[in-house]
């Protein structure tokens, strides 16, 4: 039985890869910059996304999908501040895939969207392997979960091209070993970035922003 | 295909519950009470674990298996403490599952055991439905996460019997509302437990070690 699952989860994963290379190539015709967000629960993705949201106001047209079990909680926050947000409920499911990014496509006006930022379910396993289209996916590790994550969840921290390390604001009051979690992050993938912020404080904004500047740049220039 | 993959995950789903049942029976044959705990990752499962083992010392013998995706630090950590602990590594997968608890069991002297630990993978969901044979699901949430997360994360609320807040000495530094999360834990279950405590102070300590007692009572009584 369990090789029956393994080819099934294959035919799953391929089937999930067609539809992302769908969504990309929207993405691409729309100039569209696509950011896939992953971390546990509560690491601190949606107030990232907020402040995200504030700052690139008036610069930038920004949509947010926000992934989730159930409540439209994160949706409402992002509306709040006035970009479009769309809701995925996955009902118990772990992570979002392909076809739930497509079936929400509709709902944005792509060509107008500079950014779309994709809120991942709050999970540190399960969404690393599905590619959603996206042009990067940003794991979110926060100093309250311990710099022994990144060792411990290999596999979310290998597929990332940049670790936002959050509530940076806690380190006076918490045991976190920055320099273990460096070294951590360049054994489990060399070359991965590592960005250290508080997205209460504001502390570290500027370099997310540049970071966002940089890629919105080069995806308009790979048109 | 989804009807395929669905119908092979409640065969695996019966086929898990059938071993689970296998591991309760033995479980009740040696008189151990058995405890699967459950949170997202950095909620502090191990520090309790280091606390608990601690504090149990002397009066009872305690064993614990550690799942973990990858490395063995854990285990380390509960060894260190002179208590039996095994590390299951389940090389990318969410949750543990009663087969793998059954295949470990051997390294236990169960008869000699009072309580056995099992510390699940850290997520909020996947471990949720898969019943590993034990007494008692409890779930860890911590204070850093956000009082959002019980509504976020039902499926996991509904299916335990205890929730304990852990890292409550941080309540100064952070934005948490307990009275809207006990709320939020009464809606998705009514009539589940409420335990806010600091593994890391001792805050609230004597009554997990409390509940914990009655626990194993009743685990006892019932033979």
């Amino acid at each position: 039985m369990s090789m029956r699952i393994s080819m099934d989860k294959q035919a799953v994963q391929a089937e999930n890869q067609r539809v992302a290379e769908e969504n990309r190539s929207l993405f691409r015709q729309n100039k569209v910059t696509v950011i896939n967000l992953m971390s546990s629960p509560g690491a601190g993705k949606t107030t990232l996304l907020e402040k995200t949201v504030e700052q690139l106001a008036g610069r930038y047209k920004v949509g947010v999908i926000e992934g989730d079990l159930a409540t439209s909680r994160d949706a409402d926050r992002i509306r709040a501040l006035g970009a479009t947000a769309v809701q995925i409920n996955t009902n118990g499911g772990c992570h979002l895939d392909a076809h739930m990014i497509a079936k929400v496509l509709p709902d944005f006006s792509l060509s107008e969207l500079d950014y779309l930022f994709i809120e991942n379910v709050g999970n540190l396993v399960c969404p690393a392997t599905y590619d959603l289209g996206q042009h990067h996916k940003v794991a979110v590790l926060s100093v309250p979960e311990g710099n022994d994550k990144i060792a411990k969840y290999p596999v979310m921290f290998r597929h990332v091209d940049l670790v936002v390390l959050n509530k940076v604001d806690l380190l006076p009051y918490l045991p976190f070993d920055l320099k273990q979690a460096e070294e951590d992050l360049q054994m489990v993938h060399p070359g991965a970035q590592w960005l250290p912020l508080s997205a209460l404080t504001g502390e570290g904004f500027a370099a997310w922003l540049e970071w966002l500047e940089q890629r919105r740049q080069a995806a308009v220039a790979a048109q």
